[in-house]
């Protein structure tokens, strides 16, 4: 019998043999990140316990990413004590200003991270690198903290339910619309503390971006990781970022607690409705859900393959007349080939507001922030009440492909009705 | 004997006679404006008032640029509270998402602004449209709530002082310097509720925009207005924004309460040392000040002029480590210019944050707060006590040629000093 990807990774981190799930075990640990919301509480616990110099220099990886460039005096003062600390500890892999990306798009970027890795770090969305083969979770600022200064952590083995999908996507579905489909059908509880392991045909055809988007939020539904095997794709991609890593494969008939599979095909864009998103919908059922503003960008969605899909959508159509398209390329890589490309052009000639890399809006941060009243469909993983801004206001989550259509007619929209319309043209 | 500018712009709107100065005239005003911070007030003063209607749906204008993209709940719901009025109103020039941009330099772009007209606006750098011959002024909130009812305001005739500048201008000095220059030689309340009346060869020379910079910052001198001869240039430039205007001359022999007389072949690049914009020293004096951040936009240096200018220095060179250089176009036309022109990917080449047209950091609203300890070098036009943030931080004010040559090595520094580096390459 062939073990979980999650076991694979764990055991190669630890001397004890991992026996059972639920097991105990103290790891090593590649990489400890935090930003710069969460990293003043990591270095105030690390000063606390008394420690004195981080593991290693190379393996903590700092990024100034959440209310940057800093939206008042108490973000200035928090990068401020991230930027002493970075300085004091000699720490290489300090992020911000112009360097600054966000996090989970700028680690994979820069060859940070990578397949049979563990990364721990104080944001929950570091799962996301789960899509390179990684074991990447979130934990809390004082264990980031303990793991800033020893190198380790401990978990508890956990269980994994395996995903499998096969078949051929159809046109404007999406690895969003895929890990929203998986949401709604296990709920935001789904795979609590359950590690979310992708496998088929169809998730083989991914390409690593979109795996990311997934893998981004298993969080969403519980999960301690969302692990993808490495293969070839995985592979090119860390090597195109400078690193020489070895496959990571998934054994189907490893012991997996729960197996859930579907047909690529079965498919259609969907939007997670408020306040969680787990209510899960076809795009065509809300049809009539007009919108104030429409995000794109975020560690889930702000990626090249991301801004190149709503380009493709909203080339040669405006922005809705009092509706606020808000673009935040998600790297100053991937805001550069953007330009390149002519999709800040396409997007700025449609109407939108172009901002730098940051978090921004999604966590309700700045550069996009809610009245009451107001909807948003965003690209990006959370539709909390709250989230973005007002407790009256409301979050939807959809595609790049989904938020480019709906920024063009102010309501939801399928894509389908948009580009059925260019090509028409 | 001639009359000032002020004293012809003034009788325009006027049946009364105006005969001297000092004597209170009530006049038509042409446009009346607020933004997403004082428009709430003056709603709330307009509707205190028992108004039901604006005077003219086509002369308010509602411009959402200072805390956008809403940096928090509270400037949505204020952002929120300016939109509803517009809409409720009919008010055909209100701006925002992907319409905004920065008022003083959106207004003139748009065509909203020009020679012989009278300007009101809840904004201390509405003088910014005397660059076009305008008598433009900032009012408190309850003024413009009453502007904004009635077409009308009262103004107490203005002494003016005439500033003559001739010559040509040495490399790198700029409109900046020509004002930060005056202002250091009359101090911040050199002009007290007089208007700033500029002529002489070298200002007839200077574009528009510099223009702009100079009459922008007549408040920073204490002047109620600061304003230019409408001439050949004058009228090309509002032509090109869909205006017919007609020449505004400049009568020298008319009676200036002052006059202030320079050769600009005596300038070199200055900055403004905190917390005054009278503390004017000349660059080479500032060499040893180091910077943490530097920032490039604002209704006083936001326009294409300034960005090209900021380009052709930092082409080719990096930000220095551990600055952050934040650029601001300060609207979606100049941020599209910049994007056509390359001047946008230069600036990414060299390391900088480009963020959305906005005021952003320099009221201390959002997009680069400083923290205690900071100091910026800014193209901004305050540098108050706290002005960018914390008050333990500072501010430096240049022009754009010194702000991209200190964002290249971290301290004030003499725009020469790159370029002969760059040159001799």
């Amino acid at each position: 019998m062939g073990k979980t990807l999650a076991q694979k990774i764990l055991q190669a981190h630890t001397e004890e043999e991992i026996k059972s799930f639920g097991q105990i075990v103290q790891v090593q640990v590649d990489k400890v990140l935090a930003n710069d919301i969460t990293a003043p509480l990591a270095i105030e616990s690390f000063n606390k316990m008394g420690a004195k110099e981080v593991f290693d220099t190379e393996k903590i990886i700092l990024v100034c990413d959440h209310f940057t460039p800093n939206k008042d005096i108490k973000s200035a003062e928090q990068v401020k004590k991230v930027r002493e600390f970075a300085k004091r500890q000699g720490i290489v892999h300090y992020y911000e200003g112009g360097n600054v990306g966000v996090e989970h798009a700028l680690l994979p970027e820069l060859g940070l991270v990578g397949p049979w890795e563990i990364i721990v770090g104080a944001d929950s969305h570091t799962c996301t690198y789960g899509a390179l083969g990684a074991f990447a979770t979130g934990l809390g600022s004082t264990d980031i903290a303990y793991a800033m200064a020893f190198g380790e952590t401990w978990f508890k083995v956990p269980e994994s339910i395996l995903v499998k999908v096969e078949g051929k996507l159809p046109l404007f579905v999406t690895g969003k619309d895929i890990v929203l489909f998986l949401i709604g059908k296990i709920g935001v509880d789904g795979a609590l503390y359950k590690a979310l392991e992708f496998t088929g045909n169809a998730i083989a055809n991914l390409d690593i971006e979109q795996r990311m988007t997934i893998a981004n939020m298993a969080i969403e539904a519980g999960g301690k990781a969302g692990i993808f095997a490495a293969d070839d794709k995985t592979l090119a991609y860390t090597q195109k970022a400078g690193r020489k890593d070895r496959v990571l494969s998934l054994d189907e008939d490893a012991e997996y607690v729960q197996r859930i599979e579907f047909r690529a095909e079965d498919l259609q864009p969907v939007v997670a409705c408020p306040h969680l998103p787990e209510n899960v919908r076809n795009v065509d059922e809300l049809k009539n859900v007009k919108i104030d503003q429409v995000v794109l960008g975020s560690c889930t969605n702000g990626r090249i393959t991301d801004l190149r899909q709503a380009a493709e959508i909203i080339k040669g159509h405006k922005v809705a007349k009092g509706v606020r398209f808000i673009v935040l390329p998600a790297t100053p890589l991937i805001y550069k080939q953007a330009l390149k490309e002519g999709l800040l052009e396409i997007f700025l000639e449609a109407g939108a507001v172009i901002g730098p890399p940051t978090c921004g809006p999604c966590l309700g941060g700045h550069m996009g922030i809610l009245a009451g009243g107001e909807r948003c469909l965003a690209t990006t993983n959370r539709n909390f009440k709250g989230r973005m801004g007002s407790l009256e206001s409301e979050v939807y989550l959809a595609s790049p492909y989904v938020a480019a259509a709906s920024a063009v007619t102010g309501c939801i929209t399928n894509p389908q009705e948009i580009k059925g319309e260019t090509d028409a043209i």
